[in-house]
This record gives structure tokens, sequence and C-alpha cells, in this order.
């Protein structure tokens, strides 16, 4: 029988389920929607029908499966398998791991999104090979993913990784976590709609506003960036402010980790090498040294299918850890 | 024979070497002036010279020795044996390994002082035992060591661990290196000393002015933090802003890559108690989320020794490593 793994990406908006093969291969997948703020038992049971139908459609029987594993917009610990914080979802310490088994009784991993998206790209995606990469989803908020020996990293306390929020500016913007100055103040995509806002209002003559057709909340992150590529001034300089802060960042990545590469995905990614390009040329004003060798920087190429992929991946990586772990004990 | 290794501790003072056992106890060791500025082949020369001089006193014949490593002040490449990057020396691109090999012919590997004093933290030291730990120097600069699942992490082109070199202030304070708002800015003894003189200059009847009996470049970071001990307010407000930037330096360590444990060394880090109790109760203000699990924090306990013993123990790390690896090849 082939080996299988199922992957679940639960987000604030969808439940996505699909089963891979070991290569992270999609075979099938199934969705429905998250309905965020239902009982947390309503929303796993969705889980469980997600992952079953798409393993009837894989004609993946239970024993091909071989582990599960789940991204959550949040943090988790692996070793009870307890969704720690996700506040998109609204959850505190829910024992997603125990929950889920009562559908399906594999071993499951729960991971953070980002995590499991990097770690996707870095099994089969943009960073395929590379043994490190760091992966920034640029959406709504900022996340970030370590893959580091060709392993996920998720820290010793499972909360690495949470590149939005380390700090940026000191005393700087404040933000939803409470702190001030993340990194997410500044390169998410709220940071290029709050900008975007600004200059409509300051300039209601311009771009920005007349794409927005006069309504401040129809402003999104890729309104200011088409605007920015059609050459409009203050779009203009709201991307390149925002694109000197995601430099900034990257720098701070590389002073960091200095992985072999890094990847940049989420909404904001899809902009393309109108991103890329000005990301890439603003990364050398802020080396710390002008022949330092550093990491390249792409834009991930899973998309959405990063989530399913990556999830199933993580639960690969653990269970053959594992197991490599149980046979060196047999030695 | 009893394996021995040499570590090496190359700084912009003084040269020290010394012969390690396998667990990074030093036998013996010898030390010179580096004398900085002098030409490269004559700092190499006298290197070799104190290596010599430990090995007889240690007894330890060539045959003995495994592996040599050298810790520097700066950035190197290990594939090539190379310092890229040594500003306290003057170096820049000088084939260390080459050159030394001249002198003693065994594997030699170079790395970053602060991530060859990490690793002996994580061998020999505070962190012994942890599978990862993140270790900050807090001197003149502040330098950075990472070890990752027991082993040093330098980055896939050896500049990882800058962690004087993140970005915590976007366009704050000028950094020697070039860029502004660097970590070390706000970090180091030179920030206190700054701040220090600042305040001499502000209150010369304060104790700081005293205590530098009016003479500003007698101020050192021990000096304002002695005067904040005995309960100086100047002094008091400069240390409070010091260890605030410094919680939230290690916040964006635990953001970054939450490692088992967070060590602080350097000069600054003799302060002891005074410092790591007002570090500690300053690190909750900035976590994500007030229930979030997060590293402990510890000072350093090898003090100058750490040079020489992570530098044996790097050298002993990658070296077996490459057996490993070698005798999997064989398989």
């Amino acid at each position: 029988m082939n080996t299988r793994y199922l992957g679940i990406d639960v987000g604030g908006t969808k439940i996505a389920a699909g089963v891979t093969d070991p290569q992270g291969r999609i075979l099938a997948k199934a969705e429905s929607a998250t309905l965020a703020g239902r009982p947390f038992p309503e929303v796993v049971r969705d889980m469980a029908a997600c992952a079953r139908r798409a393993m009837e459609m894989a004609e993946c029987p239970e024993e091909a499966l071989h582990a599960i594993g789940i991204g959550i917009p949040g943090i988790a610990e692996n070793e009870t398998g307890t969704v720690i914080f996700c506040t998109n979802l609204g959850w505190h310490d829910e024992p997603l791991r125990r929950e889920l088994s009562q559908y399906i009784n594999k071993p499951i991993y729960i991971d953070n999104d980002a995590t499991v998206a990097g770690f996707a790209e870095s099994v089969a995606g943009v960073s395929r090979g590379a043994k490190s990469s760091v992966f920034l989803t640029l959406g709504t908020g900022v996340g970030g993913g370590i893959v580091i020996d060709g392993k996920p990293w998720t820290g010793a306390h499972g909360v690495a990784s949470e590149l939005g929020h380390v700090t940026l500016v000191v005393d700087g913007i404040p933000c939803t976590c409470g702190k001030a100055g993340c990194l997410e103040r500044y390169c998410s995509a709220t940071a290029l709609i709050r900008r975007g806002q600004e200059a409509a209002e300051k300039h209601p003559e311009g771009a920005i506003a007349r794409a927005a057709l006069g309504d401040p909340a129809r402003i999104t992150g890729k309104l200011v960036i088409d605007c920015a590529k059609e050459g409009d001034p203050q779009a203009l300089d709201i991307f390149h402010e925002y694109t000197r802060y995601l430099a900034i960042g990257i720098n701070n990545v590389i002073s960091f980790l200095d992985p072999e590469i890094v990847v940049l995905g989420g909404g904001i990614s899809h902009a393309g090498d109108f991103l890329l390009d000005a990301v890439r040329s603003r990364i050398p004003d802020f080396l710390m040294f002008k022949t330092m060798p550093y990491p390249k920087v792409e834009l991930a190429v899973l998309g959405n299918q990063a989530g399913i992929i990556g999830a199933a991946m993580v639960a690969k990586s653990i269970i053959q850890e594992g197991e490599a772990y149980a046979s060196d004990q047999d030695r």
C-alpha cells in the first residue's frame, strides 16, 4: 500500500484538508468554511469531515495514512497536542490533537501556518533543496517560517519564528499583540492600507482615492501596489517606504540566521517582480559591510497549496525523526 | 594517546591559545599581546608560538592534536579558511588557515568569537546540556552566538548570529557598521558610556561625574552600573533604559529562535544579579502574549576561558561531523 500523509490547513476563513504522497504532491483535497467563533468541537468535526472527503477522493484507506499535520494561525505545543494561542479562531489552550483523534486515530502534529508554508516551499517549492530557509508571509499580518538543517524550527517552547512580532522600531506603532513597533506594523498589507488611507485623505484627487472610489474601506494592499505600479507618486512613496522596512526586516533575518534563501509569500507577494526587484535592490543598503555574502530572496511558488503540503510534510518529517530515534535506541 | 584539541582566541588586545581535552577542560594555555595593526603574518606567527607553548606545557605531542579552532572578532568562511572581515585587527580576506598551517599542519576551523564563546557555554558552561541556546556578549560591542541542535550555527554564508547588528530602531543611532539603530548602539558598554557622559555633563554634581573625577573619559560601563547599584538617580535612569532595550532585544531573540536558554556574557555581565534580575523582570513586558512560555536567561560562567574552550570545541564538533559524514559515505 502506498504511504500517504494528510495535511489540514485551518484559517480564519476556511478549512482545507488534502492527502499527499511522500513527496508532498496533493492527490485530493476538500474544503469547508471555518465560520470562526463557533464552538471548538464543531470546527474540529468539520476538519475531520474535510479529511474524510479528501481521503475518499484520493482512495486513501486509513491504513495507508502515516500521519496527520495541521497548520494553524497561532502557536501550538506538540508535546501535548494543544493549541496554546490562536487569535483568529478564538482558541486558547484547546486540546486539538485529542479532539481530532476521536475521528481519525493517527499520529497528529500541529504547527504554525507560516512555519508549515515555509517548510512546504523547502520540500516542494522555491526553496527546495535548501538546507536552511526563512519564509515571510506578507498578509494581513506577517508570519515567519524557519527551516534549519532541512527541518522546521519552532523553538524550544514552540514560540519561535514569530517574525511579525520582532520589534523593528522600539516605541513604534502599537501592535495588536500589545507590544509596539513590531515588524508586522510596517511590513503587512495592513501597513499598506493604513498608509494608503492616510494618502487618500490627504490627496482626494490622487490615484489611491480614485481607485477606491472615494471609500477608504475599499483600500487594500493590492490597490496601493497597483497604483504604485502605474506610477502614482503617493502610492510610490508608500511602496518605497514599505520595501525599505521589508529590506531592513530581511537584513535582520540575515544578521540572525543567514539562511540559504529568504522566501516571500502571502497576499502581498502576488505583486510579483515589482515587489521582488524593489526589495532586492534595497537589501545591500542595510548590509553590515559592502562585500558581505547574503541569502538570495525569492517569491513563494506554492500559493494556497502550501498549507496542506507543509502540514503533511511537517508530520512526515516529525514521524520520520521519531522512527530514526527509535531505531537508534534499538541499536 | 589521549585526544587533544587546541583553541586559539585572537582578540584586539591579546592572543590566547590553550590545549583542551575532549570535554573542553583547559590543560594548559599561553598568551601574548596581539599588537593589532602589525602585518597579518606576524600575528599568525605569534598565534603559532602561543599554540606551541601551550602544547609543550600540556605535554601534548602533535600526533595527539585532533584539530585546531580559532575564534576571531569578525566573520570567517570555513570552506576556504579565510577571515572575510575583522575590523579590530584590520583583517580583510586574510588566508588564516593557510598561513597557520605553515606552522602546525592540522585541521583548522575559524569562527566568530561570540559564536565560539556561546558554544563553550553550551559544552562546559551555564547552558551545558541545552540543545539550543543564544549567547549575547555585552562588551564594547554586542556579539551573538547561536547553538541549534547542539551545534554552533553560523549561517549559510557565515554571517549569522551578528545580533549586535540587528536593527532595533529603524533610523536610530548611527552605528559603526554604517547602518543605523543597531542593537549594539543601545545594549553595549559603549551605550552606557555615551549616556553616562551625557548625564555627567548635565549633572556635574551627580554620582557619575564624581566617580569619574570630572573626566568624561574615565566613564566606563562598570562605573555607570556601580553608580546605579548605589542608587544614584541618573545612573538608575540609564540602567533602566539599558535593561529595557536589552529585554526588547532578548524578546527579539525569543520571537526569532526561542532557544532553551539565553546567556548573557561579556564585560557588562559582570554586573551579576543586579543586571540579571533587572533584565529578567523586564522580559514579560515585551512577550507576545501574557501566558507565553519563554527561555530562561542566565549569566555566562566561563569568562575569559570561553574563547579557548569554545574554539577547541567548535573544531571538535566540526571534525566529528565530518567523520560521521565520511562514515555514512562508507556504508
